[in-house]
């Protein structure tokens, strides 16, 4: 495969090059590996930088559609818009969000939009790199907007989050009970809250959610790298598109703001070395999976669960064995 | 330090010796730890088994004189009980849970009671080692039951499950609204929950919570290492006594119902397995500690961090400066 050329191609902004990008750099093969490190350093001089998405939300509060109105507005806008899922979950579960080809139909036909379904990875760590790696291509492939979907589950929001410029939560308008489901530590990440379904008969129900978690973020303490009034909570209709274009301005103002005051770099800059630690983290953790490795590791496993061989000695012999 | 006339103290029953013990196995510097190893070897053999017994509880629950009248109540008994504490935030706090002298007053004078306070160790994975070496060296020394108390915070109840046959939440008697805030994790790995205050004026509210929480439980999904009616809600009081027989009663049932079912050995063996591959982890990543290689990656961090070095690119040349 010819790298030089391939870069070219995603930064003219060829949507089959951008897709074959994503696919080298989804593989676990040790030399599509170095082929995708060396793709992502030719095109990375363009120096690009798109908004960078990451969106929140449970099943059934319609994130799709929020994504086909959204996306489609942004397009009207006269913006490109890339749209990658992140579902740590679909390995298990043998689907993956975005993978029904159904979802998003009007948004996937647009010239200027593209879009990517999960891969089917069972490691975090390698979802996370995949996906941060996939938005660098895309950004370099000169999309304006970069949505990072995922769903409410695990640690795939934080981590979502922490390849975002803003993170956006959504929810469905919902009673008083039912509003202790969002976990404390989404609230806390959240820039923006959108209650969907704020149309026909929910209307009202989502006029009280979204002033409920308007109070609730009030109790939040205040971030350094939020202007006065954020984060806060909005209505959104992904049905008749209300809101949709206020919540994009609160986007947008919250972005510049955060650009003209220097939180925009600090952050991508902190990003990347939380994104470099982990990484080498990962590559360490890696010498115990080769077959080898393996094999020692269910020798001593099997002393340690039989009780002859201590937890503690067991580690010592194993760490001796890879001579660290 | 002569460590198998310390083993032979600590198998003797020597309270100073055990004290001594687990100082050495606290300790970080790498010839104590040496030493320590050398000491839970010599003082495995005895094969001695204790019950060990998880105990969580926010602040404000009565945990320490539920610890100490529980404690009394199983002198009493005729047995032996030792008292551990995990407090992975007392490095932070500056305090320590049982740092405290005036806690568990009585107790701490029986001679068939061993207290030890929390170490002020920053590092969780070594919080975690230090304490299942402790419950080691109490079993050597012949305890009957080890409690071992942890803060509802972080993973430190997930970690204390881990390495206990028994995990008990202690709650205090509350309102319909705040129910909520039990974590669904803590709720999924207790086998008992214990409504301690339920005395007085209280009384009512112990029983409503009590029977709140019974409720919460049946809707669990069903654990195959649990005998029919457990997990259990119960109330208890440490200040009248009520309820400690019958909670001591439902612990011994239910540990001997695992024993017999060969869940208690099967449950041990997976811990240490557990244990084994967390400390081949730590183990693993502590080549990033050292001088050199903190200098090293403080170097390819700042290249970083101005976006002259990718964050995959700076892992790779790290793991090839540790030669891995």
């Amino acid at each position: 495969m010819d790298i030089q050329d391939l870069a070219q191609r995603v930064i003219a902004g060829e949507r089959r090059a951008l897709a074959r990008a994503i696919t080298l750099v989804e593989s676990g093969r040790a030399d599509h590996r170095a082929q995708a490190v060396a793709l992502l350093e030719a095109t990375a001089p363009e120096g690009r930088q798109a908004l960078r998405i990451g969106l929140s939300g449970t099943p059934g509060v319609g994130k799709s559609t929020f994504i086909e109105a959204f996306g489609m507005f942004l397009i009207e806008q006269g913006l490109k818009v890339a749209v990658l899922a992140v579902d740590p979950s679909s390995a298990r579960s043998g689907g993956s969000i975005l993978g029904d080809k159904t979802r998003m139909e009007t948004l996937s036909r647009q010239k200027n939009a593209f879009i990517r379904p999960s891969p089917s990875q069972a490691q975090m760590g390698g979802v996370a790199r995949r996906t941060r790696e996939a938005v660098t291509l895309c950004e370099a492939a000169g999309f304006d907007v970069v949505l990072i979907e995922t769903v409410g589950v695990g640690q795939s929001e934080t981590m979502v989050a922490e390849m975002a410029d803003l993170f956006l939560l959504l929810l469905a308008p919902a009673g008083g009970d039912e509003l202790q489901g969002v976990k404390r530590g989404i609230m806390e990440i959240a820039d923006l809250i959108l209650v969907n379904k704020a149309d026909g008969p929910l209307k009202e129900t989502a006029m009280r959610t979204c002033a409920d978690y308007a109070g609730a973020l009030r109790l939040l303490r205040k971030r350094v790298y939020d202007p006065e009034g954020f984060p806060k909570a909005l209505m959104v209709s992904a049905v008749t598109h209300d809101g949709l274009p206020e919540a994009w301005k609160a986007m947008t103002e919250l972005a510049d703001w955060r650009r003209a005051e220097g939180h925009w770099d600090k952050r991508r800059a902190a990003q990347a070395i939380h994104w470099f630690e982990e990484d080498l983290r990962l590559g360490l953790l890696s010498v115990l999976d080769t077959p080898d490795a393996r094999a020692q590791i269910n020798a001593l496993g099997a002393r340690v669960s039989n009780g002859t061989l201590s937890a503690t000695r067991a580690a010592e012999e194993m760490l001796a064995h890879l001579k660290i």
